[in-house]
This record gives C-alpha cells, sequence and structure tokens, in this order.
C-alpha cells in the first residue's frame, strides 16, 4: 500500500491490521558528473516500493509512506543542485512525521535511509523523541528503526561481489545502478577523471569541493548497470520485508512508569 | 528539466541559462473518501512536470525541483495518513531549502503551492527569510513567489464551469479530477454522503472531525473525472509556464543598501 | 472594559458573564511622509475602544486587551522608526498571549488587525496553537479569529466611496483618517510627490524602499481627514461589536477526542 | 518625541541631533485588589511620556519608543487579566526591538522598566545580543541600559519618606499612586485584607497564589494617593533626563576588533 | 555525597531521607594575568565539596552534582581560553539538568553559584522552568534556589575584612584565594599593572577588551594568599549546609490547581 | 597543559606553538550497580589528563580544556542520578563551545568521547556548525573531530583480550576499571544478578528500565580491577598523543570559496 495513493478509510483499515509504516528517507545531492541529484532518495524509494509491490502479491501488504526527499546534506552545498536542511531542521521534520503517525496508532515506525550524511542526525532525532517521554517519565507508545539499504541483510555481500574495486563511498557505483535500473532513460555515459575518485574526511562545502573536485568519493560509477541495479533492487526488496517483519513482531517488555 | 534525474554539472549549466527554479509544494493529508492522501503535493507536482515537458518540447526547458510533499496541515490529524509539519518547522525547513537553492545562484523561486492550509505559513516564511536581509540592511539576491495551482490564469473560471455546484473547498472535484488523470488506476467509486459536505471554520483536528465527518469541506468529489483532471492540468502547465516567465523576466529597481 | 485599568477580581467576574476577549494588534512602522509610525497599532486601538465605551453605554460590556504594538514589519525596516518582529518571534509572542488568556477560561479570543503583513503570521500561529492539541489528539478549549478592521462589514465600501482614487495599499487615506480623528493635533499637512503612490511587490527592506522612496503604496494621503476618520471609528466599533458577538454565540460542536 | 505619533521622516531629522531611544517596559500582570493590570507598564510610560514633555518644553527633545506592554509575569498567571511571555519569547522580542532601533543608527538604548520580575530576562537578553558580536570578534554598534524606575534617582528615598511602613515589593503603593494620578477615574476605594499583605519567596503561578491570595506582597496600597503619585511622577522624569542624557554623552574606549 | 562518584541505588537511597541536591555552577574565563581561567566554577566546587566532607563528618550527608563549568561569559571572550554559552544555549542547558533532577524526585535543587554573569541568565531560567507549570495551572514539583558564594552568610564581612581596598568585581583577591588555596602549585606571582584595575560597564567583547586591557575589574589579585583562601572556604563550606538546611526545611503551602 | 587552571596569557602564548585543543567529553548516567554515574565523563578526562602528564614530561605539551560532564543520556533518565541534556540542547551546548575555542584561534577541535549515546548527537552538530559556512559558501577555519576512547588505536585489541566474555555495552568492565584505577577507594564490591546482563534495542527510559532492570547491558563489572584500568589508561593516553598529533599535522586542501 502506497500512503499517498491511498484515502484516509483504507488507512484506518490497515491500522487494524497492522501498525507498522515503512519511510524512504534520502537527501537530495550531487552524485558525481553521472549520477542524478535524487539518488540517495531515489534508491529508498524504489526499494520501498518494489518491497510493496512484492507483499502485495503475496498478500501480505506493507505500508509505505511519502519519500522524505530531502536530508542533510551541507557538505554538498557546494555543488549545484543540491538542497539540505540544517540538523535542526532535519531533527525538528523527522519529529513531526514521527508524531503525525504515531498520533494514527502506528506503533512501529522504520525508515529506510538512503544517504550516509542523515544517519548521526536521524539517530539523534530517535533520542530526541523518546526524550520527550524520558524526562516525564511516561511509556512511549512507539518504536523507531532506522536501517540503510545498504546494510539491509545480503546486501553489503553483493555490492562486494558486483564492485570488488572502485566501490567507494559516495557516487557508488551500487547507488548509481539502482537508478539507473528504475529510470533507464537517464543513464549517464561520461567518464570520470580519475576513474577512482580520491577518499578523505567530509567537512564543510567548502573543504569537500577542494578534496573531491568532482564531488565523488572513492568510487568508480561506470561499473554501474541497470542489471546490476536490477539485481540490487530485487535483493534489496526482500531482504526490507523480512526485516521490517521482524521489527514489527518485536516483542515489548512490559512497560512501568516510574 | 527535472532537478533530481539531472546531475550537478548539468544544473550548472541551466544556471547560465536561466536563474529561476520551480518547486512544486503541498501537503500529504485526508481528502475524504475518495480523495488521495497525496492530492495536494501530487496536484503541484502533475502540473509542474505536465510544464517541464511542454517547455522542453518547446525548446525552453524549466527547471523542476523535487516536491516538498509534506506541509501544514494540523487540522486534518484526526484522520488517518496525515502527516504534517508545525508551523515553525515548515518555516524552517522552506527557508532551508531556500538557502540551498539561493547557493548555487538562483534569484527566482518560485513555488506552486496545493494545499490552501500552506499559504499562510509560506507566506509567514518568506517574509522570515527576507527579515535576515532587512534587519541588516542588506541586499537580497533572489526573490520568492508563491502561487496557488487554482490560481493559475484561467483554472478558476475552468474551475466554476466544469464543477457550478459541489466544487467546494477541501476534497475538490478539481483537485481530485487531476490526481485521477494522473494516476488513473486510483479512482475511486465510493459516493460520499452527504453528496455536499458542510462547511465551517478550520481549528484544531478534533474540532475538524466534529464539523466534517468524513473529511471534505463543501464539496462533492464525485463530479472529479479523468478527463476534467487532464484539462485542467493541461491549461494549468500553459499558465504556470507563462507566470513563471513573468517572474523570471521582472525587472528589479537598482537597490541601495541603507 | 479595558483590561490594563481593571483590577484582577473585575476581570474573574467579567470571566462569569464572558468568556470573549478582544485584542488590538497591529504593527509600528513608516506610514509615509504624513502619516504616523504608529497607524497601523493606533486604528485598531482607537476602533476597540471606541467599541468599549459604546458596549459599556448599551450595558453589554466587552473586554479590551493591552493593544499588540509591534507586529512584522520587516519590509519597512529601511525607513527610520520602524520596528519589527521576526515572524518567529511574532509566532511565539502570539502564542504566549493566548495561552495566557486561555489560561484564565477566555474561549474566544478575538484579533482585531490594523496591518496587512501580520496577516500571514498571525494565521500560522493560530496553527501552531491549535498544532499543540491536534498532535496529541485533544480538544482546545478556545478558539481563535483574526479580523483586519478594514474588512468589517461596511468598512471596505464606505473606504472606495470616501477614496475612489489613491487608497492604495500602504498608507492609505483612510488609516491616516483615523488616527488624524483620535489625534487631531498630529495632522501633517506635507503633501507628498507624486500624489499618488507607486505600486508593486514586497520583497525586502532594501526592495521595498527602491520601489517605495517615501514608503507609501498606491496611497494619496492628502485625502485624509479627521471628519472622515470619525465617521469610519463609528461605523467600525458598530461592526466590531456585531462581530465579535457573532463569534462569542458561534455554537460548537461536540467534540470527541480520538 | 512620542515615536509613534512622528512620521519616519522626522525621526530620520531626530538621528541627525541625537542617537538615543528611551524604550518604556513592563507588564500587564495583576497588582491586587486596588490595582490596575497595566501598573507595571502604565508607571514607566507615565514616567517617560512625562520626561518627554518636560524635556520637549526645555528644548532638548528625548524620543520615546511605543511602550513595551507585556513582560515576564508567569507567576501571575494564578490571577485573571495576566499576561505573560515566556523568558525565552521576551528575549526573543526585546532583540527583534534592539535590532530594529539599531538599523535606524540609534546608539543608546535605554530602556526604563516598570517590573522587577522583567530585570533578570532584560540583562540575560542585552547578553544574548552582546554574544552574538562577541563570539565573531565584531564591535557592537550600539549601547544597553535597564534603569528601572524605582532606582531612578531620588526615588527610593522619596518612597522611603511617603511610605515607612507598608511599602512592600508588589502592588506597592509608590506605583499604584503613579496610575492614580494618570488615572484619577480608577482609584479603587477597597480596603484589602490583611493591610499589609504577607511576604515570601517567588516561585510558579500556583505556589505564588497559595503564598499571596490577594496578589499583593508585602504591601499595603491604601496609601497610595493622586497627590503622592504626582510627586513621583515629577520627580522620576527629572531624574530620568538626567540618567539618560548621561548615558548619551557616556565616552566609548577605542576598541580594536581581535 | 558525591553524585559523579556514587552509584544509582546509592542516589536512590538518599532519596529515601532528603530530597535536596547542591549544583556548583560557574563559568570558564579569563580572570587577569594571574587568575585561573577555571575559577569561576572551581569556586563553587570547591567549598561545595568541602561542605561535603564536613557534612559526612558530622553524619549528614548532603549530595553535591557535577558541577555546571561552563556558563554565561560572552563578554571575556576577547581574551584566550574562554569558554562561554549563549544565554539561550545556557538556559536550555540548566533546564535539561533541573528536569532530569526532578524526574528522579529532588525536590529542592540549589545552585551555588561562582559567577556574577551567570545569575541573570540563570533566574530567568528559573522563570521558564516554572513557567511551564504556571501556563498550564499545575503545581510544580519542585522548588530552585540560587546562591552566589560570596552572598552566603559571613563572607562578604570577612572579604571586606580580608581586602579592604582593591577587591574589585572581577578576577577579585578573594576568589583567587580560594583557588590558591585548592590548587596550591598553581599560585602565579605575576604582578599586574595597574595594582588595581579600573572599573566601567560590562557589555560585549571587544568593548570589554578596551575598558579592561588585561581582564581584570577593579581588583588586585596579589592581595590573594593561600591562607585567606582556606579561611574563605571553611567559613564558606559551614554557611552553605546552614542556607541548604534552611532551604530543604522551608515550608510549602498547599497548592491548589486553578 | 590543563585548560582551568591556566591563565589567559599562558593559552594565549599556547596558541603560537599549536593551534589543537582537547576536549574530553561524556555524561553522567547511571551504570549498573558497582558503576560511578560519572564514569562516561570521568574515563576521557582521566586519559586526557594522563596524556596531558605525558606529553609535559616529553615536552611537547597539549592542551586540556574542562570536560564536558553532561551529555545525551536520555535512556538513563530511569535510574536516579542520571542527568542528561535533551539532544537539540547538547548541540547547542557544543557549538557554543566550538565557536568560542574557535574565536581564539583553534583550528583543531577534538572531542574525546566516553559514551556512545553522545556519538550521533555529536557528529549531527558537527554538521550543524559546518552547515553555517557550507550555506554561505564560507571556508570554514577550523576542522572538529570526535573520537571515543574505546577506538583509541589498541584499546579494542587490549579490552578483547582482558575481557574475553562479559565485556558487553554499557556499565562495562573497561570502563568501570579506569575510573576504579584513578579513584580507588571508590570501588565497589557488589556481585550484580545476574552476573552478565541482558542485551536489547535501546530506547526510551521506561522501555530500558523494562529490558536492563538493573542499568547494564551485555557486561559483567565483576571484571574491572584497578590494574586492568591503569593498563587502559596508560595505553590510551599514548594512542591519544599520537591521534591527536595526527589531526593537528593533517594537511589541510586550498579552499576557493564559490
Amino acid at each position: 500500500m502506497i500512503l499517498h495513493v491511498s484515502t484516509w478509510p483504507e488507512i484506518e483499515r490497515f491500522l487494524s491490521a497492522s501498525k507498522t509504516v515503512i519511510i524512504p528517507i534520502g537527501s537530495n545531492e550531487q552524485h558525481g558528473p553521472t549520477g542524478l541529484l535524487g539518488t540517495d532518495w531515489l534508491c529508498p524509494e524504489i526499494i520501498a516500493h518494489a518491497a510493496e509491490k512484492l507483499a502485495a502479491e503475496q498478500g501480505e501488504p506493507v505500508l509505505i509512506a511519502p519519500t522524505f526527499n530531502i536530508g542533510m546534506a551541507q557538505h554538498h552545498l557546494g555543488f549545484a543542485g543540491t538542497i539540505s536542511l540544517r540538523p535542526s531542521t532535519f531533527m525538528a521534520a523527522i519529529e513531526d512525521w514521527v508524531m503525525s503517525l504515531a498520533r494514527h496508532g502506528f506503533e512501529r515506525i522504520y525508515f529506510l535511509n538512503g544517504h550516509g550524511g542523515n544517519i548521526a542526525t536521524i539517530e539523534a532525532t530517535f533520542s530526541e523523541i523518546y526524550a520527550r517521554y524520558s524526562y516525564r517519565g511516561e511509556v512511549c507508545p512507539f518504536a523507531l528503526k532506522l536501517t540503510n539499504w545498504w546494510d539491509l541483510s545480503g546486501i553489503a555481500k553483493m555490492c562486494s561481489v558486483m564492485f570488488p574495486t572502485g566501490h567507494g563511498s559516495h557516487a557508488t557505483p551500487s547507488e548509481i545502478a539502482i537508478t539507473y535500473a528504475a529510470y533507464p532513460d537517464q543513464v549517464r555515459d561520461v567518464v570520470p577523471d580519475p576513474k577512482i575518485a580520491p577518499n578523505g574526511p567530509i567537512r564543510e562545502a567548502a573543504d569537500y569541493r577542494a578534496r573531491f573536485p568532482d564531488g565523488r568519493i572513492g568510487s568508480d560509477p561506470t561499473l554501474a548497470s541497470i542489471e546490476k541495479g536490477q539485481q540490487l533492487i530485487d535483493a534489496a526488496a526482500i531482504s526490507l520485508l523480512k526485516d521490517a517483519a521482524r521489527f514489527s513482531a518485536e516483542p515489548v517488555p512490559p512497560k512501568a512508569v516510574s
């Protein structure tokens, strides 16, 4: 079930069967000379929608929220087209998404993330949200979970087999392959120079651009292909359903308010 | 040009020809028993993408940013599936989008809005952003513009002809028609009761649900059809291109910093 | 009853008869070469105090809060004497006024506004306040209402008759007339040049001053007179009492907390 | 010169002669069974306006800003009619007033305060404002000063002679006398019981009301009279002019940005 | 009992006997050419730990929280080594400390302060915290108290006897003596020039450094000695225990929630 | 050099030789029945001070700032004595520490962290700080680094040898050993039950206490000893000096402001 093409009575019915919702979350930022600016939000969206389709076919529907498409990408602001939230803004926005969904009775809120630079802020936000309850000594009625699509079971191994060298950490062939599979008319043929990009620490945008002139970190995106992308999507979709099911089924201890 | 399926060098090139970017902005909220939860962000997205295609065909490309899909919908939180930002969060997020795009050199930032409940907060945000410059006596290097799709030239008249009665102001047949045209497999056949929904003031979610039991305000969404939706999209796309062109061409007076 | 020259036991007694309070709200900002800096907060104050007097004479007292005299006027900061709150500050302050008054049991909080630039932020604030309740699924115990004095019944028509041309939208002859009627020793005789000021969009302060060199927008304030001002005050006071009475009497639907 | 009944060109002219502005600041809060809710903002307003008149007569005009009428009165919220800002809101608002006035070139911003509960927050705000410059190593172009009217030269002694017992610290006969002198038709004849109110610490509103059932602290407001009020106003107005003049004339050391 | 070298079950047991906790709070800022940067947080820490030892010996343990070591020192930022919080940050942090301790059941939270520049912000924070309860009409379950170590009974008199001239108000011989007594190997022999530092108002950092070139205000720190420091510590420790005991024993009136 | 027992001229001199400062940062939170509440801030403080001593002996002084002793520990608030900042407060405070130190010319700011729960928020804060520069296209004049003491070179291996089973992840024998070595009179002899604590996810405080009844996660703290603690301190101190030296010496690419 895709939330934004459903009606509210349909969501209400879904809630009587399941309390879990999956939110694709990413970032809109430069991905080197061949990667799409939307790569980091398109990947979790593509995987989540593939999983949704699979689940529907299996008769065990899952619910996918709209994609949270702008994340924390301050270090990429030196490259045109990047749109970033400050961490503090990102936190407030995630909090509002969560409190909206919790208001309807969702008890398991699962973020499928597509951007490494989001992780710290999302986790800090989870603490900010939980803290509302912790200071008051109240029981929080929902649980939050963050999973990066590349950490889904089996994906890291598949990537290392597909891309033994030149995977890198930004504008990677795996993420670019996924977008190429979903948007086959958006494949770019540019060959970046050097073929494998440099590595280094990540700081502010001016420093980033000086270290990584075309935006990539450690990657050779020419290794990406539509076929590899499709393989990754298929595997990730299956793993996502398993991971979300485990989360949904996780027992909660009897909590006492002190 | 769709920003999120472009690369950063492509956006950089675009900037040498145009300094204008269009952002579809809306809300994810209940739209009665037959309207999709995404209606208010799907409509400006659909219209903006239609306009982009038209412009590309005409050889005068326009740039469409990713869709800002969650807006200010606190009053709809009594209906499952609604996701809202608080006005203060919404403001911070819009500010970050604008400052990101301004960083790249965009000088005309045009929001195509799909949700009436967003208007006040978006306009307040424009003032918040301009105020950064006004307190310091600095010249702001960009201009901001908000247009609701239903205020695009010709659309209001077209709606009043199409829907002489039962248009209403929430879950209207016009917005539902647009989504039906774009997502023809998502047409719902439910006939709401009463056919035309009641009217009244908008306050907090509990009050809203008491006044408007199925979520609609003043509307009869059964009037929506795929055909009417397509007509609206076509007309709105043309008007959007004209309105954005006017905004891009608007002369700026010589400003002195006092 | 004027709140600030009342004692707390008197307000407590008033609350046993009525739950409505009226807050004049405006802005302190340039009003061209002949308008007073306080025009936008003086107008609602003058009208509200006139209405209060009238109501007292009729034996049906209304309660007027102190005037909220500084609003959102960032665009006027290029002219000496303007004092503005940022929208975010304005929101926090309105919220505190409302929560203070709600604490005492007021259930109808009516803002009589004197500044167009305030409208978006005040409405965004109403949503911010209501959102406190909407996210928690709580019933909000009070209702908020914003009315601009020029939108009071009969006033727009009276203005168009009095000032068929040259009314404009900032430093208008109607608002200046009202202040002249209340402060007859503050009439200024300056004749601005050009007689009717230019029109244009409103952005940051430097842009504003470049477009509107003496501060006016579209107006010819020489049309203002003490007599016209008094007519406007008298008519607005009557309309205000009616509008506030309607608001006080408005039925509230039985709300259920979901 | 009263800012809000001046025009912007008049303020601009004033600035060529003086860079000082005086802001009456107070609070709107209960003042026992006989004191007006506005007492704490009316007192500095009354004194500042009296001083302005005196200064005008002497041909050395001073500029009085609109009154900042709502301050920090959280502890009085248990009594009807009290309106309070949270300290954090109060800080943001004072900051915006200061930055607006500094924008126009004011270099000496003088707050004449009427509420003891405001002092800590106003001083914290001064630090917040100065900190903007201190972190960046910049020179702040203006100086801020806070004076409570009861600390103006000669006033404390006058109060102790007028009210040797029963002055107390809230709803004092001195502040009530000042409002009675300015609003002679607002004198209340109630005799509170006990005649002299109790003393104690100030905490939250529920605690305050339990300790101080009618709102007063340590005072006997029946000692107030119109005559005493007028004496206090006259003396305070003279002292205010001297204090403001000293502040205006204070030399500033040559500052280097480190 | 020193909280940070205790275990949680030990604190839980302490709470069954006492609901009071003492927090040393200060600032890390320049203290002239001979004073330690930590002076303002070391002094309350030294005194509080001395008091704790004394109390333990007397069999009436008191609980000392970790030291809040960074306060509001924006005006000292022109001198290397100063670390300051903005007032708004300081407020948020104090609030979190208080809400954490209140969560465990502490009902008397006593701040022993070592920095004059902290006072306004700490008091504003107390109001911010109490306001949470006051707006809602709730009873606050704890009381807050701020005492500067130099205001402890007997200390001011002792200082005036020890340092009849040259005490001044920043980098005073009394505070420096206390740190010398606790850190005898950190005595500095530098003789500042002039021997007694100048006086003046405190504003932003650039202004401060221009007025007070070596950082001191009005003080002659060469008067400090280990012996005098020890006398001050001994006396302050005794006074602190008495003051904290009084606070713990203070009766609270029966509060009603209105 | 310990910053807080230095004077400002000494820090100024230090800055002419080195631009690096090390900040011990941790948390004050429950550490099971035998661990000290201060464990997480004491460990980095102990290691940093040991390193400082070593460096001084080697004639290559390093500078240690005061310890940032309260971190993000919302999940431990169910246990008495825990003091936590909300992530948003923690971020603001870290930002102010960094901006203070950067003001003095520090270019390498190194956080030695002692609490896993701090990591996400500290990293989010680094992004928030860098973002100030990235949105404006400015070069940030300093670099930030976070290292957990257990990630210092050689420490993880040493721990796995010392504690092959029962190390766990909270109230670990390694961190408890370090505090015991530094505070030998604070060793607790309690034997917790079960000897090895359970594992599980971390959420809000009520959930945490239900899952981990005595506060530990996966650890057997009875394995801690003073001797092991001293070995860890010695090894960590050496590694810290090497890591900080590498950070100080790291070349920065020539940055261009775009």
